[in-house]
């Protein structure tokens, strides 16, 4: 195949990211064209250099007669792909939460812990080139794969990675989003407080309910108003047209997500708390 | 007030655009501080000169004494200010969509229809400066107002507005993201598969079965293969630490969101579509 | 209108309950047909004895003439319409807790709080009248209120009413099934445990996280098992065949659903509870 | 044991259903006391008669040493052992219809197809010895299943079972209820209301939203009115008092349900259908 054919197609380069899946199953693997390198399936063989060149949405065959499609990867498929040693955040929760931090081209925004790098990784993707993630994690192990996650996609320019104990307090000051995906996080509310800009966007996930209580008094004593409790249920359809219906079984729960705006306090931290209604 | 009581917190300065909220009711208005100017609420009156200079985060009082919070806005409070005069896709959906359309800074995406701007807007946001949004509508007046509410952020110079019927075709080639939100998708998959890139990604909101079902069959005759249809569901709960339960009432149905991918077909459109299996 | 026109048609009679439903806004009276009586109505008056003699699901018309339908009242709408002083259960719930306590003809059934006496009419028709239900209340305004809606519908002979706190135990003994409708159910575990039957079905629906959690503290440290919490959601749809999608609103909550089985404890309530895996 | 130990005790009796329980797994056995018999289970032996004058509640260990608990079967756990050869309905949707059908001691309904018998014995249990089902299935092989699944409870003398299909309609007329659980219900509504009393209750389950549409079209063509369509869903919590959290995954879809109510139509089925206002 050579590109006179229909020089109009865009075909995949070497040095591209390409989301090979297979037509039947939808299982996919993730791969950078590298000419002379070869990727083994369970359903056999493909050579990157037959695929090199390829029309994007086209199929190749491996030695075994498997198609495949050749497809750019998405984000919401990379972040499935970064699920390694904890749980992760689901695309679901990371759309909604982009949104209600306000992360856009250009934000700075903090997160923890770091874990594998999925939220990084989605927040690396929307702050771009002029961006910034401060990013922090205790344990030096999982830092290590966030960071080996983050250089696969080229987004660890976009991170400042930071192995310390947020008991210990957050580096930075006055930034503007800040999310807390950790087990306890009512006992890093002050830490978050300090490193918030006032008015800015707190949002954090826990799975039960009782941490949602513990977290609410935490935010309500600290100064925190506009909170916000909220959870993201994604049902899927069988996309037939004509028989339409949900599927079986779908994802009941991955957390409660809480956001919430850090007020002024001018009378600092011990005072009374602002009057915010927040709809009890 | 002046700056030099505590030069480290910032403060709302001319020009920036602030979201005055009420404590008690959360009703805010969105303004863009204008020395001299003044704003009237319904709690009283509010001049400009006296938010330039407050804390972020700070209370701001009427005339007739009722507080408003000074904060930084956000796209999901503004996407809500941007609903006018049709149905615009909620926050909720908005997130799901730009992560499934892979939206970030530097993206091109189409959209069809304009409407009020509200997923046009967030869109803008995402792709940031060196993006680009190809907006398609056919009533004048609905993308007059568009266009001011897009001017309206600084986000006018991301769009490229088409006044124009989609059934004649979109006017780019090669365009990785397209999104319709039309009452009949399924009579514009032809047109949407001549601009989308071959592996590109595909999305469309509808809000019946009938129209799901009658898509679905579209885009299976056009040769789009990894299709998924979903809905996502917003359940929020009642911020209190000591009786956390959800509200009584919610949103139950915006629409179902519908994603798919154009694969390459090379013995054209009036080829047997390819065997993917979407999992009926 | 005489019967011999169409004698196999069934047709209201003196006597009957009738539900009588405005064709347009589903708003409906119920009523008990009594010759020379007047129903007065937002759309006009109806005559007793022109509804007597009328074929079931056929319409009669009001003096103003607005049409209505005469049908058979379903045990639903009456649920709906004993929703007076305090919050009643919802049929979505009634349904599942008659399923899940064993209810049917002949059975005993113990509840608390009667309120006004939603839950006694449904769990009074599905007992039937070899069955009993023990209903129990605090206070004597509810009490007679709810005896008045029982009386309605005929069902007060299979309520046997206490007047009484059941802080003070209740007075029966060995009941298969109880349940609790009361603001701290977890108070009042012991005494459920001491009416109930061992292996019986105990059931409770409350509110908040905060206190189901309390409730399964309790039932644990009272020796129940197979507990299970669990919510229902009920979500319409808009009927209509070309246009088939959901409401767009719903009730997005009315309680948590608890229910246990009280287990044999040989050795007495202090003994260490039985080791009953509750897939924590 | 003796019964005089405490002979207050409820104890399980020969002829008595039981339902061994495994506390750990709750994995459980439906079995009727028989003195001389034996239980063969995955953790060992049980003889009956060692069940025989156990204390409700108690446990009884196998000759491995497991521990299995016993209890008075419930409805549902009967229902969910009669998941054999077709799709049954679940119990959350049992209750519901239960419910809108106003199924009660001394109902009479017809259900069709039988199948495994499930509906039928939820049906058979609520109705009573004074009530009637009756019950219509195509297949012998099916509905000698159901008949000997309905003997096993002692529940088949409530039952009329009917080996016809129903497009030759039903053999009983002016019943006030009827439920169909068939492929294509939108074929046998003629039927359904021959047999229908006018203002009755007619149910359907469907697990397709096409198949909503096309019943929802013929159910108008047939004069029916105040139809609903709905879906339950069922969210279970993990019991666990300092850590409640919904379980991770859940039954996303069973079905659809349609209750509608026969008008009376004065011109017959070939005028046009009455004006009801089904909230379109």
């Amino acid at each position: 195949m050579t590109s006179s054919d229909s020089p109009s197609l865009a075909r995949a380069q070497a040095g591209d990211w390409v989301q090979l899946t297979e037509a039947k199953s939808h299982r996919f693997f993730l791969i950078r064209l590298t000419p002379g390198q070869t990727l083994h399936t369970h359903r056999g063989v493909l050579k990157h250099d037959d695929i090199i060149g390829a029309v994007w949405g086209s199929q190749v065959t491996t030695h075994l007669g498997t198609p495949f499609y050749v497809l750019p990867p998405t984000l919401s498929d990379i972040l499935r792909e970064t699920r390694r040693r904890t749980q992760i955040i689901f695309p679901k929760d990371i759309g909604y939460i982009l949104l209600k931090l306000n992360i856009g081209p250009g934000s700075h925004v903090i997160e923890a812990g770091t874990g594998s790098g999925a939220l990084t990784t989605a927040l690396a993707y929307a702050v771009g080139e002029s961006g910034r993630v401060y990013s922090y994690e205790r344990r030096a192990d999982m830092q290590a794969l966030a960071r080996q996650n983050l250089a696969q996609w080229g987004l660890e320019d976009r991170v400042v990675f930071h192995l310390r104990d947020i008991a210990d307090g957050f580096l930075e000051r006055d930034v503007p989003a800040l999310f807390l995906d950790v087990p306890t996080p009512e006992m890093y509310i002050a830490q978050a407080r300090a490193a918030l800009r006032p008015g800015g966007f707190f949002g954090a996930l826990v799975p039960t309910t009782n941490q949602v209580s513990r977290l609410l008094q935490a935010l309500e004593e600290h100064g925190f108003g506009f909170i916000e409790v909220a959870e993201i249920l994604l049902r899927y359809y069988k996309p037939v047209a004509e028989r339409l219906r949900p599927t079986d079984r779908m994802v009941a729960h991955t957390g409660y997500l809480i956001f919430a705006r850090p007020l002024y306090m001018p009378d600092g931290p011990d005072a009374a708390p602002p009057a915010v209604d927040n709809g009890s």
